[in-house]
């Protein structure tokens, strides 16, 4: 288990998603102040992927650099503000939905099996039939 | 700018993003002791996507409980001594981006615009051949 590898991929996955959050927060903020530019980056964002997050700046600094500065500015802002409480939300969170998963396929391997009937009503009088 | 949102929506993504790298875990160790189950997982994960990671266990839980829950033990072990680092790596990690991203933007508009060459040599050959 490579751990040093899986927190570097997580990183940057991180990253990437908060670049995306920061457009999100960029598009709210413009579609009240100036919604023709927000109709802009919304058009420019179907057409790059934000998947892959530094790709997606390195094309919009070409073409509105001031939109770009901009998302690069809140998503430092987001991993600044909400970083410190993830460790936290994600251990509860995974340790909540595990017990969650272990309760529920509990309750379904001990309740009664009762067999499905063999063919759909439907179908054995079409075969009747 | 609804930081609880964002922070909530983060973590969701970290925990489904964990499940994946769990994934990976699991079938690279299953890959060195169990071949034909690392297959049976490998086509199972090409089935069904595990970019909702809590369906996908699901899922997995209804067929071969013991590698759901392999997967479970394992991403909590991971969140356990990945996330610590998090906080860190991703706010270091975005700083540093932005800086590249403004120094390479800097670069670009400061310097004398060179134009491209319309036709690269070895296509140039080929149309005159």
């Amino acid at each position: 288990m490579d751990l040093k590898r899986v927190a570097k991929d997580t990183a940057k996955t991180l990253i990437s998603y908060l670049t995306y959050q920061a457009l999100r927060v960029v598009l709210d903020q413009l579609r009240e102040t100036d919604p023709p530019r927000a109709f802009w980056l919304n058009s420019f964002s179907s057409r790059h992927s934000i998947q892959d997050g530094d790709a997606y700046l390195e094309e919009l600094l070409r073409v509105k650099q001031d939109l770009a500065f901009r998302i690069m500015t809140v998503r430092q802002h987001l991993a600044e503000e909400v970083t410190d409480f993830l460790p936290e939300m994600v251990c509860t969170g995974i340790q909540q939905s595990n017990m969650e998963h272990r309760r529920r396929h509990l309750e379904r391997i001990t309740q009664l099996t009762i067999p499905e009937p063999p063919t759909p009503p439907e179908q054995q009088t079409d075969t009747e039939a």
